[in-house]
């Protein structure tokens, strides 16, 4: 199963809808999630203080300084558009679930395993088709911190 | 319907679990989209050429620059956690469903309105609940550019 991991930082490999299998998996490089950027991102996008004050956050149902879900769904989405999911067309996200299992703290090494879960070719276009990833990103501790299970667009090859 | 609306910057109003109620509403301030930060923000995060380069972004599927999904929604919990949604104890979010009906693009001017669509008491924890809101992010010509539907943690007033 290893084997079948397609790993990241091969740029020669972009996958298009004709590539693409069900179980097909993927997996990112690395991303250091650092205290200073958690408080930036909180400070500009989600001020509470359980994600900017250490000691408030280790009062809070956190227990200790968090980042904003939305700092590391982000930094799962550069994780995927960086190599940890290479589709030809780019990573274009029509919606999707998100759930944060427990939360992602500073110093943490995150990375995403992604698995191709659906593919939908579409009826009235077809050169395009809906493909719906199942990305799970991990800690240095492989304790999941976020899945993302998204609908991507996804294009066939040009002829 | 529209006298209902909890409108935002009201900073006395500070909402519990016990004063939620399935159909209430809540409307936030506003917030507009700059076209540099949409690219700061896909440099550090979504660094793909539609998010990026207005001539890219032109000859894509997006047909002009938008910003990055993930911009969005941090742009749409920043508007949560600044008045519109004046949960006591913050917003905490476990998962939800994330949906982009349509790009978000430079000079918009965006707002989220939100409504409580379930409230399940939690039955292990008498002091915390489990409330879904819907919040829909709208654009200045009232279009629909992202809507989520998250599962919050809300707490009961103390005692």
């Amino acid at each position: 199963m290893e084997k079948a991991i397609q790993r990241a930082n091969r740029p020669a490999e972009q996958f298009y809808l004709d590539d693409l299998q069900v179980g097909q998996r993927f997996a990112s490089g690395t991303y250091l999630m650092e205290e200073a950027r958690i408080r930036e991102f909180a400070a500009e996008y989600d001020p509470q203080a359980f994600h900017l004050d250490k000691r408030a956050a280790e009062a809070s149902v956190f227990r200790g300084l968090a980042a904003s879900g939305w700092h590391t769904a982000a930094v799962a989405m550069r994780l995927l558009v960086t190599g940890g999911l290479p589709f030809a067309n780019g990573i274009i996200g029509l919606g999707g679930e998100v759930a944060w299992p427990r939360p992602t703290r500073p110093g943490d090494v995150l990375h995403v395993e992604s698995e191709i879960v659906e593919i939908t070719p579409s009826r009235s276009k077809q050169h395009q088709g809906i493909v719906t990833v199942r990305g799970t990103m991990l800690n240095q501790d492989k304790e999941a911190v976020y899945v993302l299970t998204a609908k991507l667009l996804v294009f066939r090859r040009p002829l």
